[in-house]
């Protein structure tokens, strides 16, 4: 899986503070960009999200190119529905090379993973049959497993990336959208350090763990026995 | 393919022309309801319709259940992100059962279709197989062909039916889509008829056909020499 | 102000339930939505609620005419994006009578209600006089005050509905939206009482109050010393 | 009226087109972006939107900053759901200076606009001396006409750019809609001339004008006589 930042708003935290301060002054927006400091801005950002002002993080904008990510993850990552993706058509691209993608729990096993290799393998080779007998490329994919790779260009907003955080990096979230989610924090982190440290699971913002059993981060309600979040319903 | 209209506006061509009517009426939405004649309603659908004014078609919404159609379709669907989706769940549910969907350019030549449901087949022994090895279905569906059927819920307002449709209904789409489309009409049309004869291929909208090569429905821009459309830019 | 609810989902819960339970099944979700018991729909609701799994509720929606909301209200209310709406043009109605909203603080003090009431009857009566000089309805209504009446309609889903309630139904939203609100949330329990029940405001979902000042039904994570969403940070 | 653009995807052009070029190539996105030429992305620019893929365009987005609308045009403007509004709160910023919009056509005859400016000017000094009663800023508004000007922030992606220009720069829209518009168009032209050049108004696009009377720039359907775009329906 590569993961590359490839376009973004510049200076991402000032025009979201800048914005977000818009909302409640007379200043005009672009005096507002100028005079901020570092230390406004960092405090505007915190008071944004611990109050729940989430709108003004939309104003930046980050582009990832997403290579490698099988179709099981990347059918799951379009369900985040505020978004902009552009992906690799199996409609009109021929894929001749084999690329996939192996889960852990299946590599880890020396004969179940040659099984699957061997099967994954044989199913691309009858899928280049298929094309060379004249079967559409978007017909002979029919043949291929979830398992093959496929790349995106993704378009995702700071208040989305923050929303998708909160569920795809709780170590519930299925494998690869963890991985992808954790590298899209880190390229995020590298231009925007500030947004990239909000890019977390929701446990953090709750303060528990809502899944049936917790991964140790966070104790979910039942195991807080007379806790605040308890005792407010 | 089965697809179920299972929920929908009551009386949604009504709902659409009240609130049309109340943008530029002093009447109330509920006498508007009330008093609108079914002249009336469908007069005023075709003005909507024929200015481009299309928000109020958002007030009908419509469920369907939507059964066996692949991975490859269903991942193309949820691109329609103005669109509600529940879908079955590869993570959650271990599919032991085998159905797929067998393209017709596959299914057409017998030597390649019997080479085809037997790797088919072959991967979904190996994806049992996997599961009684104590593999998490999440992982062992990493085999499972694309064809693999699948079933979800989708709602969708009238508003985007009707740009669904313009995509989905040309002949240029992939196949199982534009049956899907076709049903959904159908279906549309059992309830709301006015609403159901409005979704149509986007060819009827524009007066010509934008695609590379026309299904022969209506001629392209190219086709038509000094036409309207292409002397206008 | 007068809030009807026009159209609904039918048996909208149910359907809720429905799409839920068929992502973690093998059955369909005809025969799911025919089996499903009162208790099975009340813990569906309940389960999908408290993990926040709450793509389901978007397959109900609720058809409101809003009447008698001042343009400050209709303002807000519309940017809730995901929703839909259909308003009085002010641009093709000529509002030649006066109907106008009134806050308590200014309705409570003698003096100042009659400057305002004064006020808002030469303004309007200046609008009349405009339309009557030809100025076209669009422009006269510039000088038309904030405080005018205007009526809608609005098709919201269920989830969105939780989320506007989460935000409109704090004590320290604009008072004619909590009031809007609350109207919705009591034509939405005559149909859906169990749907009801959950448009709260976001307090009872975080178990504190995280606007500056409480309104006294939560306490402010300030408030709670040590506890558990404090500690958690 | 002040329209800045003060965030924008650099090469934005580059960007849309790359992502597109992806959809149909086996190269990568980052090797696509070095390579194109500046033809070949004007051409597969052209291309997509001859054929109407348009969902390439989402990648590139533009933030504006735009003062001295009045609220009757940012009631309008913020209609428009896919895009990101940050906007000056008349709850909790105290207008204490008088900034108004006067229509042409009232501004045009000089006793009109004496009793105009007049009408305002006494509004807003019964809102100051409300104000100064302790009436909350949120309340005294009400009295405020819907001329008072407002400003905000707003981020809209390309796509969504075309779209509200084909309805907004319309000369049938609202004449301070079609200044913000023409301004916004300006603003894109700086940057991204080629994506600037596509922000026009939809007769363009159909051919012809679909309003009840044309302003001039293309004919209406009933003018063309026996043209193409009538036969198709």
């Amino acid at each position: 899986m590569q993961v590359i930042l490839t376009n973004f708003t510049p200076e991402s935290e000032r025009a979201i503070a800048a914005a977000a301060k818009l909302s409640t002054s007379q200043l005009s927006a672009v005096e507002l960009k100028q005079r901020l400091s570092p230390e406004q801005i960092d405090n505007l950002l915190s008071q944004l999200i611990s109050s729940g002002h989430l709108s003004p993080f939309e104003h930046a904008n980050f582009t990832f190119v997403i290579d490698g990510i099988s179709r099981v993850a990347s059918h799951q990552l379009v369900r985040h529905r505020i978004a902009s993706y552009t992906q690799q058509s199996q409609r009109y691209v021929s894929l001749r090379k084999l690329n996939y993608v192996t889960p852990a729990t299946i590599g880890a096993k020396r004969e179940l993973e040659a099984k699957y290799r061997e099967m994954v393998q044989a199913a691309h080779k009858l899928y280049c049959e298929m094309l060379d007998a004249g079967v559409p490329a978007e017909d002979a994919r029919y043949v291929l497993p979830s398992a093959m790779e496929t790349k995106l260009v993704m378009t995702m907003n700071a208040r989305e990336l923050m929303h998708a955080c909160s569920l795809r990096l709780c170590l519930r979230a299925q494998w690869e959208l963890v991985e992808l989610f954790q590298r899209i924090k880190q390229e995020v982190e590298k231009v925007a350090p500030r947004l990239g440290a909000e890019l977390k699971p929701k446990c953090f913002a709750l303060g528990y763990c809502d899944e049936r059993q917790s991964c140790g981060l966070f104790p979910t309600l039942k195991e807080i026995k007379g806790g605040v979040a308890t005792s407010a319903k």
